[in-house]
């Protein structure tokens, strides 16, 4: 079975929904495991009021789980949306609970608000920012660490650190992959360099005083990898294409970079490509990672290394210029609580989505319904890698 | 019926071959029109000889197609490979022909090879790099232009440039979009700023001279399209996601960007975001186009602004140090004629992908048939939004 | 947006979960009109003890509604397992609850339980049985009720009666559709001839009283459906394809045939093909329906006509003869409360599965994101078909 | 990677071709092979001259075979059309070749010619019947006979055998399945019972006479599968859904069982399902197979038995009514020449429709990309099942 998944659910509806099928039978996994992960993504510095008090989102695990363990079973995975007993009439399923004052007129620019009430033929933006808030992101996140968890089991890690906030950027500490996470982890940007970590506080400090907003990258890296997963036969097969969607899609995303990315455009080919040796103990490997781990749309044993941007949210206490849809009057865009540099939450997302497509793409190499199939076929591969 | 294809096909064997389906009855196409644009992708500064004396790429249209225009069956594309002749030994369809003399051991840095060895358990490197090589982008290419064909039908175009070679960066023309295209179009680069293409091609000159190779980054640009392609309702249904999947997914491309990208990062939210204005003769309209013509997963209305990276190709003549996959003894990696800097070249595959990309939302938010079909659909739905 | 559906849900665990995608904005639909199908299934004749007294399906639409109708949004639909509470020890999801003397080691044959034990690797029957479970198709029930509101909006209609059970077969009353469809709807078996449908239940009686069950037979008719839906161009396109796929897919089902189906085999080409004529006002027509409204893979304009056998569930009162999946004794199956002959309540299912392929389908031909741009791309379309 | 195809190419263009994907590295295959199937669908008895005389089709592997195996690369099969050099004006690529004499304005009943026109919106019937017509079965065949020399490197092996035609029934012989497809082998219409064959033959002879066509039923097996193919988890995952849909989406197939399908819904559920016994050697088995194989979705260990139905081609030499879809007049449908009673023909696409099904799923379970790597995980699983 491949690995698949759908989320649903309105920012201030009853709750997120998410369906997640083809994770094997086996894969230890409780509710606990999956809210460290929704609480990383609503504890960081640069998010807004709602986020740091009124959600602290809880998974429900509705289907797929018996005793502690996957049973192959669709797994349902339900985060409540604790605010919605205030939203119970502007959300209503009944028809006779509308009312038009509900109604949000004002598009905010940067947002799917104009584009969507025109393509879904809707009078109300309301019915369009529900679904496309990044608030859809704690389902991907609940999701994401299921894949993660059963990635770990492989061992395969996955990692994420926020390299530059608002134009501030950090350097990285010439350490182990390991440590670098550790040192993010304890940066409320989840930045591994102290001394950027202080100044981008400070930066998003002064954007929240101005009524502004601040944008930003971050990078995911993934070890263990074995050498393998994806594939060149076909383009919609090429592990960096799927990476880069699974990236692209998070709201507000603006670019994707695979190893050194840009920089590559810069470069020279004897510079840029990361030359091959071979270990006594029987195993290739390289000296440098340009590449970012993925050769040939291939991963190739190298640390998976990919970068997103996140653009400035645009949801701003001093809110953009913008029309009435209905009137066509010039406004001032509706003023919603939002964030004001939510980068290392991205980062936490950007985390999940690769996570979920590197457990696609490990199913897909490996089959198997249970865990203790999947080890059995993933172990001989490795082994046969070594004495290849 | 959704527009999907597959391609096959490898660098040295019989030709290439793509399936198109779900292009809809009556478009006009005929080989000529796709032969133009594989001239394209072929003739550019910066290939290499094979590309310039050898392949002259010809498409045969071997189904789908009756006088002159498609039918609504799969078309069936067919590009000879020219050289086969000398190749039907290496490439024999015939256990008998194998000769292991014509086995490739040296692994290419930056390539397939390696990982495509150990994941698909072959001997010789021949067995992948022949379809992990960049000549598969002809048949993407085919099957882009007769999807473009058909976005042309709707008034929606595809232009592309290359923005920067081997750290020389171009600053693009303050003129409308269509005079950058000319410009660029006018350069062997397809470089649109005369300056910056001359000290590209010096640049390529050089590096030539080195035996070694340059990346660059290129910019695709699409005019015309609808408000409302693509969704924010699901992660695997936003359009810049799937863009970004399909340029990512192009052999050698290490990043991509939509809008300003990760010059994002460094705005402000109050400068980053794009202000909705209103046209008396009922239409909303921006000044600035940061978002790239793409908000919450959707098409905007303004025109849609990507960029791509190549990384700098890794066959060089002077090559990188390897192994040999047998003996695992330190090696040069294998020379192969090849290209020095295919930006441009790439950017006619890049205008490809995005073509059918495009096109595919398009039939997704029309349905439809027949040409005249989604005609009445297209049009109906334009002038619905110039209502809204 | 094409429409796509997941379900989740154990039979015993905390409820069944569906998500479903792609139905266009703009769509009326109350959880009153799906708990009436939901209760339809569960009413008929021939049903066990659980599904008449303890079930009472009733679902909650999470996501994707507001104000009475879709917005576009991915529905989420959630169906409480009312009995929950007496299995929460048993369905814990919590590896402390977990008792061997919970697990069910006899498999039951005809079901699920041997193949799945082994396939997933579980040492409990009870893991693979209550995801087996036709229980599940109270999901699909409900999913197939929103599909078939929005296909009702275009006049496409939905029946079904039972045609044969336990060998006992009903004639057809040579009566509308909709006529033999209102009888139908008054036998508590659903079957429209009433002396068979008398016949039916005195079988059904007998079979309970001797802890036995029995199959049958029943049909599905959908009226008003467009020429054209559905394609010939690729395997995967055919409309009777994915509808034998959508049927066969129901619990227990094991043959699907459309229009004369098996009876064609028998028949003569000059009499089993329907002649074509041309009426007055402007309309192809058939004066007979062998091809049950589908000819080269398309609906033809007749009424589609379709049936499926279900044969006699293996859950019985005098349980079969099977094996102690541990100790491989041979033992009796596990008896479960279970059904007689679901056979009515198995064609609420399949109306449910061939409402949510034509809506798929429909949505296809007829893209389109809110309703009334697919009312707007139906209309001239049938406009058209009415003129051709 | 996952097992797909598309076919392409008209009855009378250049000819039929097909991509096949997911294939493992290292499966040897030959022209050959594939011919000596793509003969066995030509050459029975029933079908019409142009199969018997004209086509004799030959396969021509242009991609993914080097020195007789496969290399994990899409593979191109391509077979031409031998009497395309007679359609060359009329199936013309070019505007200028376009003759409206050769329009084709009769619809004939029973195939795609009306529904078709008007879907696509074409003038002209031929530019339907080339793709609906059973011509593109080749390209499956072909597609097949891949899928199943890589089943039989696993000993799974497929047969097929007519059983009933024109009314007239075959009682199977009580024989092992291998010698049950031996004796249809000789048969020239595939029906291992000599008698009912002999008297199929004479029906075909007299129907052929009067100008009219007979329909059939053929029954597909599958020895060797592994336990668990297939998936109960999800409607579209269940292995008697995907194989109805391979089957019913043939040309001219109107219905499908598996086991002893509509027979079931006449026995007691006492008697129609297999009960489960197990072997000393360690294996559980059945006496029976009314389930063919499948039980909740998946395979079980048991032969795979499905049935299927052809209707009687509607294409006569006595011609139906049918109407001008120009004029609207009535006339007598088109005559073309056509198969009598191709059912020996279509159970040998049934074999290949039914190994592409299974060599997908099997591809699902066992993941891998070369042979070597499908085969360590397959035998680990049966050994793992030995010991359950």
């Amino acid at each position: 079975m491949t690995i698949r998944y759908l989320t649903a659910g309105e920012s201030h509806g009853k709750g997120l929904t998410a369906i997640l099928e083809g994770i094997p039978a086996g894969v230890p996994i409780t509710e606990a495991e999956i809210n460290k992960e929704l609480s990383r993504r609503q504890n960081t510095f640069g998010r807004g009021e709602r986020q740091m008090h009124i959600e602290k989102d809880a998974v429900q695990l509705l289907s797929g789980i018996r005793f502690g363990q996957t049973i192959g079973d669709p797994i349902t995975l339900f985060v409540k949306n604790k605010d919605w007993e205030n939203w119970g009439k502007v959300m209503s399923l009944i028809e006779e609970d509308f009312d038009d004052k509900f109604s949000q007129l004002k598009a905010r620019p940067g947002h799917a608000d104009l584009a969507g009430v025109i393509k879904f033929a809707r009078r109300d933006i309301r019915d369009i920012l529900e679904r496309a808030s990044a608030r859809e992101t704690a389902a991907r996140t609940a999701v994401g660490t299921v894949c993660r968890k059963f990635l770990s089991l492989f061992d395969i890690e996955i990692f994420s650190w926020v390299t530059e906030i608002g134009g501030v950027r950090a350097t990285l500490p010439r350490l182990p992959i390991q440590e670098i996470a550790r040192l993010a982890k304890e940066s409320p940007v989840l930045c591994p360099q102290p001394k950027a970590a202080k100044a981008m506080m400070q930066k998003i400090m002064a954007a929240k005083k101005a009524g502004d907003s601040l944008g930003g990258v971050y990078e995911v890296v993934a070890t263990g990898l074995p050498i393998g997963l994806g594939s060149f036969q076909q383009w919609d097969l090429k592990l960096d294409g799927l990476i880069a969607q699974a990236l692209m899609s998070i709201q507000a995303h603006k670019g994707v970079e695979v190893g050194d990315g840009f920089a590559l455009g810069r470069m020279k080919g004897s510079k840029a490509n990361d030359e091959i040796f071979f270990k006594e103990k029987g195993q290739f490997f390289r000296k440098t990672n340009h590449a970012g781990g993925l050769e040939g749309g291939m991963s190739n044993g190298e640390p998976l290394v990919v970068r997103a941007v996140l653009k400035p949210i645009a949801s701003l206490r001093n809110p953009l210029r913008s029309v009435n849809i209905r009137t066509k009057e010039e406004v001032s865009a509706e003023i919603v609580r939002s964030d004001i540099a939510p980068v290392a939450a991205a980062a936490v997302v950007g985390e999940a989505v690769v996570a979920i497509t590197l457990a696609q793409e490990f199913k897909r190499k490996f089959g198997g319904d249970s865990l203790r199939e999947m080890k059995d076929n993933f172990e001989r591969y490795q082994r046969y890698v070594q004495s290849y």
